[in-house]
């Protein structure tokens, strides 16, 4: 058995006993039951997942994959694909986003080159290319089906290496000139659902730009034909190397009972395939924000997910997974920092 | 000229230089322009408000104001009466929600008794009754023009105290068993929307006790006919000590040039009242949370206010407003911390 079909086999189911625990003490918090609402959800949440009614999340740590596309050839991008490149060298510059609101919340950020188009060295960056950036996925495969596991393997030892250095909660974001593209075709491959619903402009296209995008997705779901229950194969015709890390990365996050934050569309995207690959990883992961991505929201129905925030974000990075890290945090923190009705001596309901 | 109309006629504009600065400096950063969506807007506001496109929200303060509701004789909430007296220990002690929340959002509070039934004495409680609870507003006013006036000056004092002291972000958060019917009443005396579209379940009655509250606040109207164009009125007759106090926090903190977090039902009933004594005032409030209860995203359409978060929250002392603080205070990262297309060296743009 390979990697990925050990850490698949991996995933277990949540620790039901933990989680009735930590609903019962959530209930006789100070507080009317239930009205913490979704903070409360993630409590038992991560009480199931890590087997502790008061676990820590505070060893947090974000994780960029970066990734070209052979599809910006077909112009579904705002963006030249050399800002894949020039992006990678300002997250490690401190520059971007990510790296302002990773600070903010107090994690940590690695950078993954896992199939950038151009060679780029520089210390801090893990490279583990499995190929310069994909095909263009409107005239055939984005990749070989033996490199799409490739990256999948490559998310999960980067995520197993954080997890043995105490990570305790993962954000997964990405960079990619183009990924937009592939993520609303892994949608649309799965969902059945009309191209309108799911593709939308991405870091900022215009009218024609969307026209385009739905267009090449119509003609590499005809070209490519992917299975719709084979992650694998889904990934590799339609999909792109840093999704495939992404969905590593969860199912590593799973198998080793860690929580991981879903962000986005492109991580979205990620998360169906993990779920290909294993349904049980959906009940490791919290969805961060709601973003104006349309087929986003989609995404999260298919998860049973509810985001946090609702901030009409469409940056990626998985920024807004790293700003949802200190509200997961202080969801530990009210489980096991807050005083019960016997411990405060208040009355509890009227009549 | 007394304290609230000086308060009142202090509040000027937002600063409109500085926040096309800000918003030029974010349309420079290394990002597609807008993609931080609302959080792009609060750091224009921020601009606006302080007179400066690089603030600093780092010594944010949480205020809780405290008071009692005679109408909880007429069985419109889930807990007793004696819950404000025993939540303002409990606050005291750091076991509430507010208390763990702060701690994790690097914030102070500060709790107020503007108006608790019991006397309470201890250190760090801020004593400022103006009367012990309200009268109950189903049978007539809920306290005279001139304390609804003094508890707007309380608001004001305790604002202006917490900003000398260098407070530059405020949360408005409260105590009062029975203060959503006195805030739901509030947005039916100036909306007319029929209270089907207003009343909640507040922290946890029943259906029963819902039809109990509609026909309390509608008996209310009837007997007591606020003014709708007089806030200090409207307080008066269907309001409460701690709306009150809220309100001249928000009232203080824009004539001061403060943010000011605009959190649930009773916070947001408390900005309608501010608003009504200026309009300018909703320049200097930022939305937090999206709360359960029907009446409150009403409230934010009147405001023009947007909220951050989606926690289907409903436990009342500012929570929401809490935990939207590191979002706020990362609006102001992105600004200051981010790095320009031209620092980055990143081509802007596609063709």
């Amino acid at each position: 058995m390979g990697l990925l079909e050990q850490t698949v086999a991996n995933i277990d189911k949540l620790n039901q006993e933990k989680m009735d625990q930590a609903q019962e003490r959530l209930d006789n918090l100070t507080k009317p039951p239930g009205s913490l609402g979704k903070l409360e959800k993630i409590a038992v949440k991560l009480a199931g997942i890590t087997g502790n009614v008061f676990p820590k999340v505070d060893q947090k740590h974000h994780l960029v994959m970066a990734a070209d596309h052979g599809v910006v050839a077909e112009g579904v991008s705002a963006f030249p694909q050399e800002v894949t490149t020039q992006m990678v060298y300002n997250f490690l510059n401190g520059g971007a986003a990510v790296n302002v609101l990773t600070k903010q919340m107090e994690s940590e950020v690695t950078v993954v080159d896992i199939g950038v188009a151009n060679e780029i060295e520089a210390k801090d960056l893990v490279v583990k290319k499995v190929r310069r950036g994909t095909a263009n996925l409107a005239q055939g495969p984005a990749m070989s089906y033996e490199e799409a596991r490739a990256a999948l393997e490559v998310g999960i030892e980067v995520g197993e290496d954080l997890i043995s250095q105490g990570a305790n909660l993962i954000g997964t974001g990405e960079m990619g000139i183009g990924n937009t593209t592939a993520s609303s075709a892994i949608l649309a491959a799965i969902t059945d659902l009309s191209l309108d619903r799911i593709v939308g402009y991405g870091t900022g296209i215009d009218k024609k730009g969307l026209e385009k995008k739905k267009q090449v997705i119509t003609q590499s779901l005809a070209t490519n034909q992917p299975q719709v229950d084979d992650g694998i194969d889904i990934l590799a015709k339609v999909g792109g190397l840093e999704i495939a890390g992404m969905a590593g990365v969860m199912l590593a996050a799973a198998a080793n009972r860690v929580p991981v934050i879903v962000d986005g569309l492109i991580s979205g995207a990620a998360a169906l395939i993990a779920k290909k690959l294993n349904p049980q990883v959906i009940d490791y992961m919290i969805a961060s924000h709601k973003s104006v991505e349309p087929g986003h929201i989609k995404i999260y129905d298919l998860l049973d997910l509810e985001p946090l925030l609702d901030l009409d974000m469409r940056l990626g990075e998985g920024t807004g997974a790293v700003l949802s890290m200190s509200l997961v945090e202080a969801a530990t923190k009210i489980i096991s920092d807050m005083a019960t009705f016997t411990e405060a001596q208040i009355a509890v309901g009227a009549e």
